[in-house]
């Protein structure tokens, strides 16, 4: 049975890893010239960290790490309870049911549950049991109950069923007593279960952590704080095409200061990275979610805000009326339509869409402030120039929603190119609040390296020398010739060159056919000749031609 | 409430983070040059390609990942199904216990559990417990039954005891039945409990992933193949003083091919990166396994041979009368220990101490191919001179004893470090073979990140370079300056050098004493008179001197 890897992972072979290495060296080179500091945090961190930070959904796609050591121990006797607790209430039930009326069988309607839950309620109340009133769920648990219990026998499948009154002999009822008692306890006691058997869980992000590190190690931080944070982050999201379960991000923040200075940086970061790649025409977006606030005042919903942009954001494939009728599907009215009526032509310079937008917002607040921001940093953007992106301001750009509180960025790649966004960010005011540090402004942006990767495999944009094979491998004759060879390999080496040696003496033939497959582009002989001589023979195998050449010759040839 | 880490792991600061980078990079660029190609493989494998690979102690100390999505709802039912058959066996038991004289009590002692026992299996053969025979255990089920039920009774906690045959009305014994059933079914179930839960576990190793891959990609990979891998891998090891559960492994290894040329290529290789790391005088300790099998053989006892080699190591402590005290009192006979005399004066040159070996060893066909291997490799690395290290001979060198089958490798600190080892490998005859693809020799060699990084930091060899704080910060005087000032700062980062601006307009002594905080170690200055001459104050925060250049003269000395 041939091995094989988790769905959604990946290995990267040596092609692969010298191309992802590439570029994140380019990101990183860039974030460092640009002021911002590596950090590192643990691939895992304890679960309340991570645990209420993503939505429902992602708490739900976090992977979580089973506890080590002495877990399934402690976790068996946790099982023993359920197991003696479940068989507590069982001889419960049976005390209960041998109290009632089953003659001839009992006809177990919705009448018999009000009479059964009641009757449990007196157990529990004699009994006293204090794990429910630990957990403050004994108010809920007999109205639980109850709808438990309907729902069990309106279920088809427990052969009862409310129209069919079927009799059960005092066994089966007892059964089904301990069935519903059973499952019961254990629905209250998931809930608790997880974190019974698991305190860790995977890095879900860098954001997350990178808070959780600042609160944690803030007396020896200097605010401002500039980090960037190039690391694997894990989603137990269903794999598909371009989407993984363990990916890398790269982030770049600044944690401290309310600088619009820093959002023109960021741009100018997006410039320079793409540029260095030689990803030219890249458009970089930009919003400010007070932009948007501004328009959900003017329309009067900002509920339908949303709804808005999507429908906004496709002007260009189903034209104004589509756009509109669309809007009004969605519950926007006419009237907010007229009021927003430049956003469907919202074409011409940056300029020109930020008059555009003060005329627009003129009586929002939030929205005015927004076109102050917009307007400093496409500003100064341009004043300083970009080397070879585009700066566009979309006012449909939405990204993060509910926590980006001041700029939106991403960035599209060129135009010729079928892809998503290559990157993102955007300012949230209160960064480090989840962890008790308040009024720290965050702003920063993130590369998606996996798309990046792709970009530059689909225009051909990776530079030949991306690669680690060696430069030249030395050829195995016997070991007399090998101990020639070892030396100036040796010494090569010294020099900084990558080169090798077939390890083995075998076929030559094999050996220039390894040298082949694996790309190596020069091959060196060394027979009785060259070690006589002083010399080695050198051989461009992609042209065959072949010199004998010294040793200087040789490492100059090399380099 | 501060947040926190969960145990053994760390955060990295940017100067860490720079130092950790500065030590990989050595070793990578070393990688390189000496012909090895980096793969990289998931943070987490399937549970059955790592379980089983590092013993029931690595077993237990594999991070286990719990399955995502709808686990805990099938886990409930997997709950619910072991509620439903622990009282399969409660309502048996009680039968069982009807059946028995329970008139005043029952003793229960050793004479009644063969007769419970056997009643049981009656049970298990009427019911036919097709669980039991699925999982092919049904034939031990009755002596573990009654190993666990004579283990009850004698724990005194239970209330019981043999010595004391304590009467039990049929209820206590009932629910004694119950507990014991409960408990017998839960250990049965445990072993297959974590298997349900989780699939997935993190890497343990690199070496294990690494077979695993070149099984898996053996038709894309040319052979021999010689890859490099630095990633991280988690333990849950009980974490203590520079023992952590997340730490890098740096590892080379050759697969496919038997040559002793790369035994010699890994020890310069060893040399090659720790001299470039400035750490010169370290001791490459080598042996071979076929060697230990050889004194094992001379001593005739393999089953000591660990003892042997614990006790020789000794021989600097306690002398030769102590380590032949020790051998003595494991059982190793005094005419063996006689046999092995040479080892007692192990001395001279590596030279002389194989010649040793091989007159000890004559008798020996496996210690003379150890010889024979040890004198290859040393001889070739001596001829081609090592740059710093010292190559040694250790015949105590038994690590990873189970494994290895040639070449033992161990790197030793220079003497004056007191540290443990910081590097390790050795040869393995069949590295794939657990996954199938037989006959495929590996062998490889690992640097310890972690113990390098410590011993770089106590002799202070870390380059004063080595740092990713900018070279320069703009302090930021207002909005016109800042304009000013984003100009050069642009021009300079296109030059490739690190500088940053101070984001915000604060008091001028706040952002010098944060310059200084951050170790920045030149400040600029723009005011008015600067921007009316096209020129800027630079300040060496050090010496506190300050002068006005040009922006190329500043370019130049940021250089």
């Amino acid at each position: 049975m041939k091995p094989s890897i988790p769905k959604g992972t990946r290995d990267f072979s040596p092609a692969e890893v010298a191309k992802r290495q590439y570029i994140i060296q380019k990101i990183k080179t860039n974030f460092e010239k640009f002021g911002f500091q590596p950090i590192e945090t643990p691939s895992f961190e304890n679960s309340e960290t991570l645990m209420g930070k993503y939505g429902e959904e992602g708490d739900r796609l976090i992977f979580k790490i089973l506890n080590s050591g002495e877990y399934l121990e402690k976790f068996n006797d946790f099982l023993l309870k359920i197991v003696e607790e479940s068989l507590f209430y069982h001889k419960e039930s049976i005390v209960h049911f041998n109290n009632l009326n089953v003659e001839d069988g009992i006809k177990l309607v919705e009448d018999d549950i009000v009479k059964f839950t009641s009757d449990f309620q007196k157990i529990i109340n004699i009994k006293n049991l204090n794990y429910f009133e630990d957990e403050k769920i004994s108010i809920n648990l007999i109205e639980d109950l109850y709808n438990l219990l309907i729902d069990f026998i309106h279920n088809p499948e427990n052969g009862l069923g409310k129209d069919r009154f079927i009799l059960m002999d005092e066994l089966h009822l007892k059964d089904v007593s301990l069935k519903i008692f059973a499952s019961f306890y254990l629905k209250l006691k998931s809930k608790y279960l997880a974190s019974y058997i698991s305190e860790k869980a995977l890095r879900y992000d860098l954001t997350v952590p990178f808070a959780r590190y600042v609160v944690q190690h803030q007396n020896e931080i200097e605010f401002p704080f500039k980090r960037y944070q190039i690391q694997p982050v894990w989603r137990a999201d269903r794999p598909q095409k371009g989407r993984f379960r363990e990916f890398f991000q790269c982030d770049a923040d600044v944690v401290g200061s309310t600088s619009l200075w820093q959002e023109v940086e960021l741009v100018q970061l997006y410039d320079s990275v793409f540029t260095d790649l030689g990803l030219n025409k890249v458009t970089i977006k930009i919003n400010n979610r007070k932009i948007l606030s501004g328009i959900a005042e003017v329309i009067g919903a900002s509920d339908k805000l949303i709804d808005f942009t999507v429908a906004l954001d496709k002007l260009d494939k189903i034209g104004e009326d589509g756009v509109k009728k669309e809007m009004i599907e969605k519950g926007i009215s006419e009237t907010a339509i007229e009021k927003v009526q430049p956003l469907f032509h919202f074409t011409g310079s940056i300029a020109e869409k930020i008059e555009k937008l003060a005329t627009l917002l003129s009586s929002s607040v939030d929205g005015m402030k927004g076109v102050e921001e917009l307007q400093f940093i496409c500003d100064n953007v341009s004043s300083l120039g970009l080397s070879s992106s585009i700066l566009d301001l979309d006012v449909t750009l939405a990204r993060g929603l509910n926590y980006y509180t001041g700029a939106i960025f991403e960035v599209a790649p060129p135009a010729t190119v079928s892809m998503g966004s290559i990157g993102g960010g955007g300012r949230y005011d209160d960064l480090t609040g989840i962890f008790g540090l308040k009024n720290m402004s965050g702003v920063g942006i993130s590369f998606g390296l996996d798309r990046i990767y792709l970009v530059i495999e689909e225009l051909n944009l990776f530079p030949e020398t991306v690669t680690s094979t060696s430069k030249a491998i030395f050829l195995n004759f016997g070991n007399e010739e090998t101990k020639y060879a070892m030396k100036a390999i040796s010494n090569l080496r010294k020099s900084g060159l990558k080169v090798e040696l077939y390890p083995d003496n075998v076929k030559i033939g094999k050996q220039f056919q390894y040298a082949d497959k694996r790309g190596i582009p020069f091959a060196v002989i060394v027979g009785d000749e060259e070690m006589k001589n002083d010399q080695f023979s050198l051989k461009n195998l992609a042209s065959g031609e072949q010199q004998k050449v010294s040793f200087e010759e040789l490492k100059e040839l090399l380099a």
